[in-house]
């Protein structure tokens, strides 16, 4: 249950003493071979961390053997010396490595950082702690990785699907998009399968697009939001490419799902289904526009099924309809039908943690799933707290 | 100082029974003449409440003699039924003015309509209030029926501009988008100038897009929104074109001030300079991504200069700049230069209610002002509890 699960790979989690919490707060992965294979997904943000420049670097190579990972400063918009000290780490991390008698550049080994922006880190403390971290590594040391990458987060989040010889592990961290600090996501997966480094990024791709992409919380996109794949090569099996891209969506899936039922501060998950669009790209549209409209999230929030700010997020789309033909259910119940009045919004149970909202375009024969969580007074207190 | 400092308005405010507070609910502007150019800028939602169907419907002749607006219902996504009861509420105003001498028909009288959305209207409350709400028209009915469009506005807001010889007046209901119930914005501007009713919608339109179009609270965009103007022509003078453009610009600019001061739920006012931008288009786009970052408004909210937010709202646009090159300012303290650190943030004082926020792209030489609030626990509390 973790990126250590499949084989040929060991990991280790210490507390350098980043966050005044004393928490754990560095982390490494190491892919112990035979294979190198590695992609990565990063922010869309045009503002990009310093260690989100430095691993899309490395990554041209289509390879990786370490990621580093630190909570306590998200290294972002810190300018060029910003950039020196995430690849002093990483020049680190492969000198320590090669005195563990590994074969390790600094370009092998991806960096990612999540905490407040524009901030620069206590490089004396990563320096310090970077040893130990390497002798730490070990197969049972998933848990600890993941566990030094949270920061709001209450639990781990890892994931493992296993299949035929092979299998594929994840870690992840972000209390979804909901999370103070813009709520750096960070996620790792590994797997031991055999893979093509020419189409892993594409595999990873699609896991992503309909797994982390589909998780809208507040529409805040993050400076320093990371998703690495690393393959070991070590199960010595090579999945049919569709094998190894639904296994990585089933573990995204898993990581995205964990993220919105530990986003910070929200007392509903909201699962949106937009049904019967003229398009998947229609149906997305739809439901962000939705999943990002404080009013509706602050009525999910109260319990109200109030189906009058969904139709008014769906008026604001590109996507094919006529408002006329909406129906819109709240958890099972018909609340509109037809742009117009439908069943009795008090037969609509909202007091449970999950709340599944459904809208029909009548437009096509398409859909997607959008999940978000509500807009809650502890989101509030979260994110103005939160650097003062 | 309202709708009837114009010469040829007469307006007046009751109590229809529409709202559970007992307070006025429905108002009446008429233009008494001799002229009834009138134009109207409405939501751009696809979901479009009855009342802004009709009031399109009736102003294709560019004329217009009454407005009827009632708080206490929106109208929306009620169909056919809904369509019906604006349809009615219309011809019988025009009835209850033909009955006063006046020569009136339904598609004279264009219909506002502000509050909960997929519920019918009272028909009958407003049945029997039309005909004392005529009765009570007066040069002196301003101030009550600004008073009866209100909704969760803790204020009434009015204002006027007085030229040689002609002036504007104003009214404008909404807390602004922040408000409850979808926050629906009713203005209804008068003017006594002669005017060109082929220009008059070019010109409502140049002085919403840099004033109601700027104040973007929460991105929610109602399915009722309703900027009217109507021009009586008592004045006998004709203005410049771009003279009462530049009026009705002062005046919408002064509603759209006192709508974001009013926002429900706020504690801080918000202005948004976007500097040296490639174009107007950039320099909105950037603002608005602003103004609608949560994490932003809430470091607001917490009295945080929080420039990372900023910078990373910045850093979702398309807008042309590079991210090294970014400077913002919180209340005249440079927080960020060249997108780092610039001064300490602690020089920052947010504990007044207004606060400004100047961001430099550094890529050429337009500019756009955009106005918002912060988001409190107030702002989810009143969008929590509305309509349960």
């Amino acid at each position: 249950m973790s990126v250590t699960s499949p084989r040929g790979f060991t990991a280790a989690g210490v507390t350098a003493g980043l966050k005044p919490s004393g928490t754990p707060d560095l982390a490494l992965v190491l892919n112990t071979g035979p294979h190198r294979a590695a992609a990565g997904v990063f922010t869309s943000n045009r503002v990009q961390a310093a260690p989100v420049v430095w691993s899309r670097q490395v990554l041209t190579d289509r390879s990786l053997q370490a990621v580093i990972l630190n909570s306590g400063g998200a290294n972002a918009c810190t300018g060029p010396d910003g950039f020196a000290d995430t690849h002093h780490t990483a020049e680190q991390v492969a000198a320590a490595l090669q005195s563990a008698g590994h074969d390790t550049g600094a370009i092998d080994v991806a960096v990612c950082s999540t905490g407040l922006i524009g901030v620069r880190l206590p490089m004396d403390k990563i320096t310090a702690a970077i040893p130990g971290l390497v002798d730490g590594l070990a197969v049972e040391g998933g848990a600890a990785a993941a566990r030094a990458i949270m920061t709001t987060d209450t639990v781990v989040k890892q994931a493992t699907v296993v299949r035929d010889g092979w299998s594929v592990g994840g870690m992840a961290k972000g209390a979804a998009m909901l999370a103070p600090g813009l709520a750096t996501m960070l996620v790792v997966i590994t797997t031991d399968a055999v893979v093509d480094p020419a189409g892993l990024h594409d595999q990873l791709l699609a896991a992503t697009a309909v797994s982390f992409d589909r998780v809208d919380s507040d529409g805040c996109m993050s400076t320093n939001d990371t998703v690495l794949v690393l393959s070991s090569g070590a199960s010595g099996v090579t999945p049919e490419p569709a094998a190894l891209t639904t296994a990585l969506t089933e573990v995204c899936t898993d990581l995205a799902l964990q993220l919105v039922a530990d986003a910070e501060g929200s007392s509903h998950t909201i699962t949106i289904d937009v049904v019967n669009a003229a398009s998947v790209v229609d149906a997305v549209e739809v439901g962000k526009s939705i999943a990002r409209n404080n009013l509706f999230k602050c009525a999910v929030f109260g319990n109200d099924p109030n189906w009058g700010r969904v139709l008014s997020a769906v008026g604001t789309t590109t996507a094919a309809f006529e408002p006329d033909r909406l129906d819109v259910s709240f958890n099972g119940v018909q609340v509109c039908r037809s742009g117009g009045i439908g069943e009795p919004r008090e037969l609509v149970d909202l007091t449970g943690r999950e709340v599944s909202v459904v809208v029909d375009l009548h437009a096509g024969d398409r859909q997607a799933r959008v999940w978000t969580t509500d807009l809650t007074y502890d989101y509030v207190r979260e994110n103005a707290e939160y650097s003062t």
